[in-house]
């Protein structure tokens, strides 16, 4: 005999109406999975006589917060309105009244999390909130119940859809202006690009990443991040004569008790499992003790996608419900930056130079004098000068920086060099599983 | 106030001890998550005088199976040993009793998952077997708990590491057979490899999955498969030029409402997910309406990582005990199969026929009077011969078949064509995400 409950929306656009159909169209399949049936009995809107598919029943539309706050009999509700306020407001509510909340919203997780995991930690309910990052891809889930033991200390991620469309075509030889008109085109991209392009956008999920795999609270001002603009088609030609294709990728990294956060265009060898993420799609490589790494793709966006994530978080509350499962905060440490220069990598770098015998051997001592040894060249000649494209073994970032400061200071180089870091495939062996 | 949950294993060898040691060190974050410390207080071994490391606690360790079943206090079992008998009798027994089971045991959940869900349903208990298939990749429960609503219509994985270690190896110019030595000198493949290269250990593990993500009762008898002994240098050389990879693939599809289970060699594109899996590494694709794809990727075998999964499903049913959830039998429906040649695909087949002109029309005559046309073609010529590799377009496997066994009856065939489906990778228009 299946359990009736009764579940709020705040919001009913885009996500919220494709939240309230999944529940109707999957209510079977959910009474499978849980012995229950999840029944949208609220839902917040701002104006409640505009038309929506599929029409919410009778008495679902409400303009009163209060009456989903106040209602005992609603067991979770999905926050899918957006913004930061009054949506913040509105969660800390429903999280002080006692209510599990779901949330698809970035920069309210990322922004207010640790306020709001206070509440929710403080009343012993729930909040879940898997859309907030990669939509549909269960990489908070994986982090939070698979991985309990197995002490993540890396997360890999491609977490933007956006650029990665615009570097999947600049690979297949567009320039960048046209990858983003195309992106933009086709829905990929917003009128104003500036969170995708510039980063911003992928340094919030890596904030909130980082934050659930390390337990340890993460914002954005925690995280240094760059963004697509500055690569050019010859970063593309110079990675694919390297093996490599540009992605912007972000890191997470724990380093000796004390955390890396960074988003940054890089190098990805052929071989590596993000260099395979194409187009508009996210991944997320998950390294950790006893699973060496586990890597998940998937679309990083979309309305139903987003809606799919929500309902399963929705799900996965009433079927956590009264067990003491995940109704602490998570955030049980707090870890120390890592100093800037400290993350060890290897790195990639271009520089031009006249083209004049010994100006390699003078990189080569500038890079030895900060113990950096060159792993792979390659160098085009022409005009009088060349252009070098190097890739270091692992190295201190710190050092690359300042052997590059040096490199741009000698007088046959013609523009200073910048550097990228370089993600290198496993090997088998390198893995030590034999 | 942590609650303390007594939990017993039965067996304690590779997996059993790697399980004891994740619980043992993993005992504070457990609690952080779940509110709970387990603790093995009885572990079922047929030697408890053996020396182990960890060292289990005094009286952990019995040979009684009664004291597991009949103690009150115990509230998970891991099924660690391995083996049908007498591992399913004792997994029905606990079951029966009312306790919930995990187990990492592929053979019995894939010969008596019938019998073991229903005694689980019957009791309201769980039964869960994350571990079973492809260790630490969570595959089991991205479907059951984060999937419930986006009717998951294919699974496409590489479940096999062994073979997919050995087409690795071959795609770097290794013969089949030094290929297979090495993958057995470093521990990837048994001394007798028959279960892993003739298809068998792939096709148990895609009977799995095929359940879980249909709801319907899939055995290896309903499993067609094919293993990688007939692989050759010549497959992995026309794959590069054709720019795809010959990967062994499972595959579960549902097609209208039927099913089609099936492991066979194929090409895959080159730009596909399932492409870039290299070495003894696992990778299941998740194909469903809300989600497009998802992919998971990971070490599919090794003990620490069958432990880290096995102890993700004792988390888990201590997470979500007492809530109805996937306390059903998950087999709802029964499902027809799909007749054999009825799966469309597109497919890949190589035929060596004489050098003469208009042999090539004839073939493309024969495969047009069955409605399939060509793709992509690749002619090799020398000593009077021809080799053709030929890609079609998607089509009937029966109509692919009936062509071939024409195209070998023709008097200018040397030796008759097999085929191998082909798995094209998704474009980003062709899924309608604009």
């Amino acid at each position: 005999m299946a359990v009736d409950v009764p579940v709020a929306l705040l919001g009913h656009g885009n996500v919220g109406s494709a939240v309230a159909r999944l529940l109707a169209e999957g209510a079977d399949d959910i009474e499978r999975a849980t012995g229950h049936r999840l029944r949208v009995v609220r839902a917040l809107v701002r104006d409640p006589g505009r038309e929506r598919e599929p029409l919410p029943g009778e008495g679902v539309l409400t303009t009163d917060f209060a009456s989903i706050r106040d209602d005992p009999q609603i067991a979770v509700v999905a926050e899918v309105m957006g913004g930061l306020e009054p949506t913040g407001e509105y969660v800390l509510e429903l999280l002080r009244a006692g209510k599990p909340v779901v949330s698809a919203n970035k920069q309210l997780v990322a922004r207010r999390g640790a306020e709001l995991f206070a509440a929710a930690s403080e009343q012993g309910v729930q909040l879940r909130f898997e859309a907030s990052v990669c939509a549909a891809i269960p990489v908070i889930k994986v982090l939070r119940e698979s991985l309990v033991v197995t002490n993540v200390h890396r997360v890999l991620g491609i977490v933007n859809g956006t650029t990665n469309f615009i570097l999947s075509q600049m690979e297949q030889g567009a320039g960048y202006a046209d990858a983003l008109a195309e992106a933009q085109r086709l829905g990929f991209a917003e009128a104003d690009p500036t969170e995708d392009v510039g980063g911003a956008d992928a340094a919030a999920k890596m904030a909130i990443l980082a934050t659930v795999a390390f337990g340890s609270r993460t914002t954005l001002d925690d995280v240094e991040f760059d963004g697509i603009e500055g690569v050019t088609q010859e970063h593309v030609r110079a990675a694919r004569e390297l093996e490599m294709t540009v992605r912007l990728v972000g890191s997470a990294t724990l380093v000796d008790g004390k955390l890396d956060v960074r988003v940054q265009p890089s190098l990805v060898d052929r071989h590596h499992p993000l260099a395979a993420v194409d187009g508009p799609f996210n991944a997320v490589m998950l390294q950790g003790d006893a699973i060496r790494e586990i890597t998940l793709e998937g679309p990083g966006a979309g309305g139903i996608e987003t809606a799919s994530a929500v309902v399963a978080d929705m799900i996965s509350v009433i079927g956590t419900t009264g067990t003491g499962f995940l109704q602490n905060d998570a955030c049980w440490r707090t870890l120390e930056r890592l100093p800037r220069g400290e993350l060890r990598s290897p790195f990639y770098f271009r520089v031009e130079v006249e083209d004049q015998p010994g100006v390699l051997a003078q990189i080569a001592l500038k890079l030895a004098g900060h113990g950096v040894s060159i792993a792979r060249l390659v160098q085009h000649q022409g005009d009088g000068r060349a252009t070098l494209h190097v890739v270091t073994h692992e190295a201190r970032a710190g050092a690359i920086e300042a052997a590059l400061n040096e490199i741009a200071e000698l007088p046959e180089t013609q523009s200073p060099p910048s550097a990228m870091p370089v993600i290198s495939s496993r090997g088998v062996t390198g893995m030590g599983w034999s």
